[in-house]
This record gives C-alpha cells, structure tokens and sequence, in this order.
C-alpha cells in the first residue's frame, strides 16, 4: 500500500488555514471592487512561447513545462539525446505553468483588445508555480494577488494604489508599516549625476541590497562593475536621507539639476502628493526612499514596496509603472501600474501579530447534539429552522455519546450546541449552551433562533 | 513579434464572466457553509504515484504530467527511444496535475487523519485538468465544486445533499430540474434478481446509455456482454417504471424479494424519505431512477444526478456514496457521500434561461466624470467620499471628451455618472445622471451618496 505524499514546494489548505486566507482574500478584494477594478482568471496553462525570454535566463529554468499529450518521444533522436535537455524540450513540452500573473495579463490585454475598454482595470487572484528551492516561506505553488490598470499614465492612479495598500491594511488591522517610493526615473536621474549615465541597471541591482549586505558591499560590488570612486562619493549623501518628503524632494531638485529625466520623476512625486491631497488624502505611512529599486528592469515610473515594521517578515507588498508590458507580444504604446499583495507573506505577518479575528474560522454557528434516537429525531425536526433563517447549523450525524458530539463541536470551533434531550422535547425546546463561557439556556426555537441571529460578540 | 495565443482547450474569463461566474460560486459556498463544510484547498500538482491507476487506463492518458526540472533526459536510453514513451514516463515526470478533487481528498483525508475531526465535512472549488479532446463544452481545464462528508455512514448526509442542491437551485432560481435518486445496491440486487449475479458492472455500464441510445441498443449490448434473454425479460418492467417514488418502493420489495443487499438499498431510501420528513422536508424535485447508474464503478450506496429540464445541457450536478475512498492509500473504512456541481454546465443552462441577475456584474456604482482640469480636480475631492460609505467608485482618470468618459462608463456596465463641472462647483454640488434612464439631478455630495447606498432597484 502506497504512503501518500505532496510534491515538495507545495502544501494543502485545511479548514482554518482556509478560512484565514478567505479571511485575507476577501478584504483584498473588497478593496479592490471599491476603486473600481474587475477581476478576471486566465489558464493555469500558457503556451512555453508566451512564457519564455520573460523572465531571464533563471525565471526560464524556473518554468513548470506540461509534457505533450500522446507519444511525447516520437519527434525526439538518438542524437537529441547526447546534446541532452535543451535540445529536446521544444518536442517534448509546447505548454507550462503560469510563473506570474503580469505576463498572462499582458497577454490577456493583447488578445482582447478590442474587446477591453481602456483604462482597464483588473484584479486576479490565482495560483503561481516557480520550481525554485522550497524553503521556509517560500513555495512552488503559491497565490499572487494583482490589480493592475492598463491604457494610461494618469498618476491618479499610483494614487489610488496607495489608497488601497492603506484601505487594506486597514481592514486587517496593521497600523505599524511603510508604503516604500520611489521613482525609476530618480533612479535614471541619479546614474546620470553621479556620472555613470545608462548605468542605472547594474546601480539597482547593487542598490537593491542596500538593506541586506549594506553601504560598503554595495560599494564593493559597485567597483566590480566599473563605477567610479568619483561616483560612490556622490552617491553617498543619497544612502542616508534622513529628511521627510518635501526635504527629500528638495534635496534631489538640486542634486538632479542636470538631469532632464531625474527631474520629471521629482515632478511625478509632487504631483502625486498634490493629488493626494487634492483627494482629502496625505501622505501618512509613505516614505520616500530614493535609493528603492527593487530590481525589476520592467519598472518605468513609480515604484512601491511595503513593509510591515513590526513582524519579522519584510515585503509583503509591491508594484509600479511599466510602459511597455504588453511591447513584446506586438502592442506597444500601454502604459500600466500595478500593485501585488503576497498572501502568503500577509498571513505569516498577520499570524505573528494574532490579529486573526476570532470569527475568521467560517465554521457552523451551532451543532445540534442529542441522546438517544428520539432526541436525534427531535434535532433533525428542528435542523432546517435553522438554515432557513441563515444561521449555519448542523446535526451531528451520528447516534453517539454526548461528550464524542461536544468534542467535535470544540474542535469544530462551533460556539453553541443544542440541547434535544427528553426535557427540551416535552416542552418543544431546546437548550442553547454557549462552549466558550458555559453559559445554557432554555429557549423555543423561535428564541434560539433570534439569539444566534444576533452579530456574534 | 509573435502573436499570442492560448493553449487549446484552455481560456480566459473576462470581467462579465468573471463576475457571473463568482455569482454562480457564491450561491453553492454560502449553500455549503449553511450546512456544515468546510473548505479546504490541495495544491495542482500531485506526485503521479497519487494520480495514476485511479481513473483507469483511459484517464491515466488524460492526465496532464509535468516533465522533471534540470536535465530530465540523463536518465534516458537510447533503447528507451525505441521503446517509445511508455518507456520513458517514470525517468521524464513525477508530478501531474489534478484530474478531479476526490483523489486529492482522499489523499487529503489520509495525510491528515489525525489532525482531522471526524465526521469530517469539506467542500473545494478549484480547477482540474484533463488531456481530453476539446470540444462545445468540453475544456482542458475547468472548475469542479465539490461537497463531500467522510468518516460516517448516516443517512442524514444524503438527506443534506440533496436539500443542499435545492438549496443551491432555488438561489439560482432554477425551478424546472429533476434530483434522480438510486442506490448501487439496489443495481447489485436487480442484478441478482434477473438471474446475473456479480454482473452489475457490466449491467450499469449497459443501462448508463439507456438515455442516449434506447433499451433496444442497451439490450444489443448486454446480449454481447452475455446476458440471457431471459435476463433481459426479467429487466424490461424495470425500464419504463411510472410509479411514483412510493409505488416503486413496492414494486422493488416485490421484485427484489430474494436478494438480501437490493432489499438494504430500498431500506436506506425508505428510511432517507422518512428522514427528509422527519426534517419538515418533503421529495421536491427527487426523482427515483431505479436504473440510474452514472456509470461510477466506486458508488456503493445512493447515487445522484441533476438535470435541468428545460435546458438543452443535461447532466449539471451528480454524485453518490463510496465505502473505500482512502482504501487505495491505506486507510480503510472511511464511508463517504459527496456531490459535485459543474461550474461551467450551470453557466451556460443560467446563460440559455436567462436567469443572471442584472446586477451580478460587479462593477463601480458611479463614475465621476469631469469637463477639464478643474472640474477634474473637484471630481478628485468627491471621490474617496463615495469609497468611505463603501460605494464602489471611479474617476475617468485622464482629460478627456465627455462622450468618451459617457462610453466608457455605459461599456463598463456602471448605471450612474457623477459631472463634475462649472455649475455644480460653484454650488459645490455633484449632478447624478442615470445612463439608463437619463434622468440627472444635481445634488450635495451627502445626498449623493445616500442615493447610491440604497440598494439597486
């Protein structure tokens, strides 16, 4: 008898494992309808060629590929063999895994797009694979959480994704976190005036793990690709601004005076902080962070990455503008910005902070228990009453012992049971016991009923 | 530059489908949750040592395999080639993805019995993925929905099924449907009673077809899978039975008087009618099919299947008891009792009736809409007004002709504008245009949004 197993990098959800991503998901989403985006699934499969070159090198390796249907090996030679895999997968494999939801979208945009009316505005909440390393926190299957509005440059819009980072953490209950900004224009603008103009690729790369390894590794790692002592030093009153965002933007309009673009991205952040306050609205939980990259070289305006401060995990949260999403699949010119909420991360976070609400556990309002096969007739008579006013209830199935039916209630974290015991049926009641306090009382049905309608505590 | 396309079989939901789809889902999880289950979700890809063998050899070929990551062919001879793909399967790929979601509980339910509280009550709605040849209704990937309760063998579950599908249907608005009800045991008994025993493989498989091909081409049939003929006039009073549920109750006591387990099978539905009354329920829709068989070899106690009458699809929703679900993974005795809904049959038969309600596309409420940069400006500070009394809110986010932002918001489906323009900012108004009926008014902005809160006519 074969022991069963999961592949590895993968996981099942139980019951309140479930319910707390519900839990997470709903907000996300209800959040998202509120600022007007709508949302939309696409295949777990896609086409290897949709998918391939988009990623680097290291994201193609990291691609899932579906084997062909049928005999896989027919088209494969003796010869393919020696020159090994990468000269066989375009036989063996046409189809993979989606390894994110930006490219299946860029796609989704394309082949629809005299469909779309645009700006559109969509969200997708849907599973990803990445055949990477398993290791804690991070899995081959795991949910992205996407809204992203397509078809123009109107900074309203990273408006509102602050808005809705703030509305959504809101919901779960985070206060202690920052919405990181930057422009990838400031970052354009800076290689420029530190004399290392086209070089802001390998200045993100290195800027990127500025909070890991620090001022002087990246420094290092600077040298080793060719930027000047000449340039460190003018970077270096870049890495510790300690001024707010109007000294910050003060700062760069004289440091980036020379730079055309540097200055446009100081003047899209102005301009979003006036639309921001335009809207009612400030720049509560943002920080400016000139030196943020996040090493995404498909980032063309904003960038933004969220941290929550108090948990040990760090981004839960990330996005930006990109102008040419959707350039490589033959539609140029569609400006776009986005923003991806990391579920899993969110719940670790949300997990180490406790702040699950109680009632996030969607289980049964009530299990109706019983003694003998009268009073599991009497429960049955009474089941239905229940539902049909909405209340979420069940019977436990079985002739059992009392303490077998409330220990599965505990377990369910069902929070009442129902007494049908010979009392409650000679005076066509039932006895409602609350689990958590002890609390029981004798009610008719109408009663019980009214009782477990109320919102619970 | 390539033109993208998708997988076959495979496809996109866009935002109308999207939201009609969800409201289709919504009914079946809120109907689910009243009755007790729970959701649980299992990850796409399964190690192939859990999926093969369970689907039989035809669905072993429909199965989606995943070919191993890095060099997946070192382990790949020369003489493998010539054997072909049979050869080669186990040395290629590991890991496929889901056929349906049973064998994913069941492994569930297996991996976790310990942890589990039992009877254990869980539904799952999720995506699975079938190899098939794609045609009108028929896709590589699609959503099961899934309701099963394991670990008890009481009556009361089927009961719940099949007050759950009425459930569901009434919320769907579906009144012309049919809930056919039968119990393997009774086949087994029927085929006891027609003197071929042991036979009701083959019987079921036969009479599976009765639909689609007549009696004649069942009785062709059976006669080549060595039935007698005088079995098949044993069978014939069976085939157009016009009793009622109670007529053939009496009828089967009579027919099935010799076989011990066809007498249990009418026993349970005896006593599964008298439990639906017993809860103040009644047969509603429930259609007794004593040759009902779905064709389902792991069904070992009731079977059931739901058509909508006065649609041209068929089969929506089907289901039925198994004893040994977990037995292929070791862990035996575990009776269970499960129905699935398909998502996408339900679509369509909602589609074909015309019963999605209007506002099951879930869009903004209102759009602001604005005649230049001021008015564009004052839209701005109108907007997060709407979105704090929860009113699903945009603002055309560029300048931009009038008529356009008309079209955009009559494409999108929202039914209220809010203009934005000289008049109503200097009497700091908003005026709420009905795009369906054309009737504007021009309102302060706490009138505005007790207008949208009311609920939608």
């Amino acid at each position: 008898m074969q022991k069963p197993s999961l592949p590895k990098g993968t996981r099942d959800f139980g019951p309140i494992q479930m319910a707390r991503r519900n839990y997470i998901l709903d907000q996300i989403r209800s959040t998202f309808q509120l600022f007007g985006y709508n949302q939309i699934e696409t295949p777990a499969m896609e086409n290897l060629s949709t998918l391939t070159g988009k990623y680097g090198d290291e994201g193609d390796q990291l691609l899932f590929k579906i084997l062909n249907s049928g005999d896989y090996l027919k088209n494969v030679s003796a010869e393919d063999l020696e020159v090994g895999a990468s000269a066989t997968l375009s036989k063996l494999s046409e189809k993979g895994l989606r390894y994110d939801l930006t490219v299946p979208f860029a796609r989704f945009v394309v082949m629809n797009r005299n469909d779309l009316t645009f700006p559109f505005k969509r969200f997708q909440i849907q599973p990803v694979w990445r055949a990477d390393r398993p290791q804690k926190g991070r899995y081959r299957e795991f949910y992205q959480c996407d809204a992203d509005v397509v078809g123009t440059d109107s900074l309203v819009c990273e408006a509102e994704i602050i808005l809705m980072i703030r509305d959504v953490f809101a919901k779960l209950k985070l206060t202690d976190y920052s919405i990181k900004l930057n422009n990838r224009k400031i970052l354009t603008g800076i290689s420029e005036a530190i004399g290392a103009a086209g070089k802001e690729g390998p200045l993100c790369v290195a800027i990127d793990k500025l909070d890991k390894i620090g001022w002087e590794k990246v420094q290092e790692e600077l040298i080793g690709r060719e930027f000047s002592e000449d340039s460190l030093k003018k970077l270096a009153p870049l890495i510790n601004l300690t001024e707010g965002f109007e000294g910050k933007i003060s700062f760069l309009k004289s440091f980036l005076a020379n730079s055309e673009v540097g200055l446009q991205g100081v003047g899209e952040l102005e301009e979003l902080a006036l639309i921001l306050k335009g809207m009612g609205e400030n720049l509560d939980f943002v920080d400016f962070d000139v030196m943020l990259a996040r090493g995404l070289s498909y980032y063309t305006g904003a960038i933004f990455e969220v941290k929550v401060n108090n948990a040990s995990i760090g981004s839960v949260s990330g996005g930006g503008r990109y102008d040419n999403l959707t350039g490589v699949f033959g539609l140029s010119g569609v400006s776009g910005v986005g923003i991806s909420f990391g579920v899993d991360r969110l719940y670790d976070v949300l997990e180490e902070l406790e702040l699950f609400p109680e009632g996030s556990v969607q289980t049964s309002t009530i299990l109706l228990t019983h003694f003998d096969e009268k009073g599991f007739r009497y429960a049955l008579s009474l089941l239905q009453k229940f539902r049909k006013a909405s209340i979420k209830a069940e019977i436990y199935p079985d002739l059992s012992k009392v303490k077998k039916q409330l220990d599965f209630a505990t377990k369910k974290g069902i929070h009442f049971v129902g007494i049908c015991g010979d009392n409650e049926i000679k005076d066509n009641l039932i006895s409602i016991k609350n689990l958590e306090t002890g609390d029981q009382e004798s009610l008719t049905i109408e009663a019980a009923i009214s009782k477990l309608s109320q919102p619970a505590v």
